[in-house]
C-alpha cells in the first residue's frame, strides 16, 4: 500500500498545485502562504493545550502536529516549506519522514520561528493573529481574504484518491479500536478503561484522536457529546456507545457503535440492529445528484417506521415524522463532511460559498448540499432515549408507548456511523 | 480521610477568605473576580484544545474543568460561586459535588455563559482578555492589576495543611501509575503502551494529567522533555523513564522514576540507584531556612562524586563541577515549586515580588528562595548520556572515560523525583 500511497500523494500535491496557481491567477495573486499555527500555554501557565496545525497547511503536508512552520506557494517555483525544528536537547528534534512528498517541496529546516520573506501581492493564510502575540514578526501579505478563503475551503469538499485513501487507512485504523473497545466493554471496564482500550488498539494517544472520543455506558449513550470518562464501572450493564475515529496524515475517521449490555431489555439489541440496517439504506441510496438534505428527511422517514414496527409508536409512521416525534427521539443531523476536520468546512455552504443553512426543521444538519464525486460524509443515524427531549411530548398525546420508552431509558440511545465517499457511478464504504 | 479532607477544606477555604480580606484592605478593593477562563477552538474548526481553569480560581474551589464561571470575593459577604452549568442535551449538565466545601459558597448555577455584577472598586484576576472575543460583556473593574496579582501569586507558594493532603493525594495516585508503567516496560511494551498503563492504573485521562507525561525509552529517557509516545516496541530494551503526575482536586503531583532493561549494561542500573541515594541525600537537607540554590549546588557536587565513584570521571569531584562536567551530565535544575501548577508560579521572585533569577551557571533552576515552612516541592536529580551536551567536551581534554560514556548512550539518562512539603522541623515526602 505504500508505494501507491506515496504516488497518490504526489499526484494529489500536483492537483493541489494547479487548483492553487489557478486561484492565484484568478485572485492576481504573486504568493499564497498557509501558517501552520502555534499553540499559546494555559493562561497565567507554563504548560500548553494540545495543538493541531491549520486545516489548509494539512491539505498539503501530513505535518499536522507542525507548529510555528509555513508553506509558500507560487506561480513558478516548487511549494517552500519552512518548517520549524529546533535543535535542543530538551526536545526531539522534529525530523522529515522519509517519503517521497517531502521531495514535492523545497524544504527548509529553521531553528527558530522564522517569517518567510515574501513579496508582491501575497495572501497570509492561517492564525496570523496568533502571531502578533509572539517574537516574530507578521509577513508581507493580506490575511485570509474572504473570497481566497471560500475557495480553499471549497477545494476540501472534495477529496483526492490520496485523501480518500488516507481516509480509509483512517477507518481501518479506527475499527481495532472499536473492536477493542467492545471486548473492554464485556470485560465490565469503566468508560475510562475502555476508552483506554480503544486507544491502545487504534495506537494513539488523546491528544491526536479528531475529536473527544465519546464512549457513553448505560444514559451516557443518550449524552450526545457526552464528554467525561467515568473512572468506575456503573452498576448494571445496559449500553455502550463508542463515536471514535483516528488520524492518519491528519485525515479523520468518525465511526459510531452500539453494543447492548447484558441487563438490557432484549428489544434494546433489536433496535441496534435496525438502527444498523438504516444506516445500510441510507448509505446504498448514496450517489452523485442526490441531496444530503432528501437523506436526512429519509433518516426521519425510517426512524418514523422503526418506531411503529418495534411498537413504540401507536400510530402511522408519517405521522410519527409529521407530529415531530422522530426529531425527539434523533435531534442530529444525519451526518456530515469529512476530512482534516471532522466536521470538515463548508458543509453549510453552496459551491459558490453563498450560505446554505439547514432546514428549520433540522437545524443540527451540518452538510446541506447535493453530493458530488469525491465528497466523503458520514452517515450516521441514531435512536435516542432523552428525557429532556421526550418529556414534552407527554403532554401532546402523541401515541407513544411510554412503558416501553421507560425499559429503554436506561439504555441511553443507539448511534450506528459509518463513512462514505461518494464516487463517479455511486458510493465507497469506508468503514468497511 | 474523606471527613478529615472536607475539615481541611472549610479551613483552607477561611484561611484564604481571610487573606483575601486583607489583600482588599490593603488594595482598596470592594472584590476580588476570579474568573475561571474558557477554551477557544481550534484554529478555522469547530473542536476545542483540553483546557484547565487559571489558577487562582483552583485556589478556592476543586472544579480545575470549570469554563465561564466566577467566583467573586467581598469583604462582607460569603465568596459567591457563579458556575456556568449549562443545561442541553448535547453534553453532561456539570453538578456540584455533595461536599461540604460547597455550603462555604453562595452558588448560582447559570444556563448561559453570564457577567457578574459588579460595583465599586474590584480587580478582575484571570484570562479577561479571552472574554473580549466572546459573546459576553467584561465585568466592571480592573483586569489583573499587577501588585495585587503579585499578593495573590505569593499567597499560593505557601500551602495550607488542605493542599499538602490533595498533593499527598495526588502523589498516591500516580504511583499507581508508575508502578504500572514499571509492569507495562517489563513486558516489552512500546511507549504508548506503557503511557496508556500508566494512565489506567492512575486512573486519568490524558487531557487532565498535570503536564504531558514522559515515558522515554532507551535514548528518549535522555530527552528532557520528551514529547512523543512511539508506537512501535524498540528492538532492544536499555531503559525506561516516566516523569509523570497526577491531578487531585487540581494539585499536581510530579513523580519520575527511571528503570534499567535487559540490555542496559550493569552499570547503568548502580547509576541508578546512586541518583535515588542522591534523591534522598537532598531531601534529607530539607528543613526551613535552606536556600533552594544551595540544594542545586548540592546536587551537583554530589554528581561529581557519582561520577568518580563509578569511574566516569578521572579526576577529583570537585574539578568535575567547577570545569561544569556535571552540567553537561545535567543541565536541568535540582526541582521547583509545586501546586496547582506542576513549575508553581512565583518560583523566580522574592517574597516581596522583586526578581529572583537563578545563578548564571544555573539558568534553568525555577526557585530559588529559601525554603520555609509550607512550602512544596520537587527534588529531581539527573544523570544523562545526551551527545549534545557531552560531545563538546570531547575536545576539551577532560578526564571523561567515554568507553564506558559510549557504553551508557543507548540507556539515554536517569531522573529520580519525589514532591516534598517544607514542616515547621523539616520535610514530610509526600512521595513515600
Amino acid at each position: 500500500m505504500a508505494q501507491t500511497l506515496d504516488r497518490l500523494q504526489q499526484d494529489h500535491i500536483q492537483r493541489l498545485l494547479a487548483a492553487y496557481r489557478t486561484l492565484m491567477q484568478q485572485h492576481g495573486l504573486d504568493a499564497i502562504a498557509l501558517y501552520s499555527g502555534h499553540a499559546l500555554p494555559h493562561y497565567g501557565d507554563d504548560q500548553y493545550p494540545n495543538f493541531k496545525a491549520a486545516g489548509h497547511f494539512v491539505h498539503w503536508s501530513p505535518l499536522f502536529e507542525a507548529q510555528h512552520s509555513w508553506l509558500v506557494i507560487t506561480p513558478n517555483a516548487k511549494p517552500r516549506l519552512l518548517l520549524h525544528a529546533p535543535t535542543d536537547f530538551w526536545h526531539l528534534t522534529p525530523t522529515l519522514p522519509d517519503e517521497p512528498w517531502v521531495g514535492e517541496f523545497d524544504v527548509e529546516l529553521v531553528n527558530e520561528p522564522a517569517t518567510p520573506a515574501l513579496q508582491g501581492n501575497v495572501a497570509l493564510i492561517g492564525d496570523v493573529d496568533a502571531l502578533q502575540q509572539g517574537p516574530v514578526a507578521l509577513p508581507h501579505g493580506e490575511a485570509n481574504p474572504p473570497a481566497l478563503v471560500a475557495a480553499l475551503d471549497e477545494l476540501r469538499m472534495h477529496k483526492s484518491a490520496y485523501e480518500i485513501a488516507c481516509l480509509r487507512e483512517a477507518n481501518r485504523l479506527a475499527m481495532a479500536g472499536h473492536e477493542a473497545a467492545q471486548a473492554a466493554f464485556a470485560g465490565a471496564g469503566a468508560e475510562l478503561d475502555i476508552q483506554l482500550a480503544y486507544l491502545g488498539a487504534s495506537r494513539q494517544r488523546e491528544s491526536h484522536v479528531p475529536y473527544d472520543n465519546i464512549v457513553g455506558l448505560n444514559q451516557h449513550a443518550g449524552v450526545l457529546h457526552y464528554q467525561h470518562y467515568d473512572l468506575h464501572p456503573p452498576a448494571g450493564r445496559y449500553s455502550l456507545l463508542v463515536d471514535a475515529g483516528r488520524r492518519f496524515r491528519g485525515y479523520c475517521s468518525d465511526i459510531t457503535r452500539t453494543w447492548a449490555g447484558p441487563d438490557a431489555p432484549t428489544l434494546f439489541a433489536e433496535l441496534i440492529k435496525a438502527v444498523h440496517e438504516l444506516k445500510d439504506t441510507l448509505i446504498a441510496r448514496i450517489a452523485p445528484d442526490v441531496d444530503y438534505v432528501e437523506l436526512q428527511r429519509a433518516m426521519h422517514r425510517q426512524l418514523g417506521e422503526i418506531l411503529v414496527r418495534h411498537d413504540l409508536y401507536h400510530g402511522s409512521a408519517s405521522d410519527c415524522v409529521a407530529s415531530g416525534v422522530t426529531r425527539a427521539f434523533c435531534p442530529h443531523g444525519v451526518g456530515h463532511s469529512l476530512g482534516i476536520q471532522v466536521h470538515d468546512i463548508a458543509g453549510l455552504k453552496a459551491p459558490d460559498a453563498t450560505p446554505a443553512p439547514p432546514p428549520e426543521e433540522h437545524p443540527a444538519l451540518r452538510l446541506t448540499r447535493k453530493l458530488t464525486p469525491g465528497m466523503v460524509v458520514t452517515i450516521e443515524p441514531g435512536l435516542y432515549f432523552i428525557p429532556m427531549l421526550l418529556d414534552p411530548l407527554r403532554d401532546t398525546g402523541a401515541p407513544i408507548n411510554w412503558p416501553l420508552v421507560e425499559q429503554l431509558m436506561p439504555c441511553g440511545g443507539i448511534r450506528i456511523e459509518d463513512n462514505v465517499a461518494v464516487t463517479d457511478t455511486g458510493h465507497d464504504n469506508l468503514t468497511l
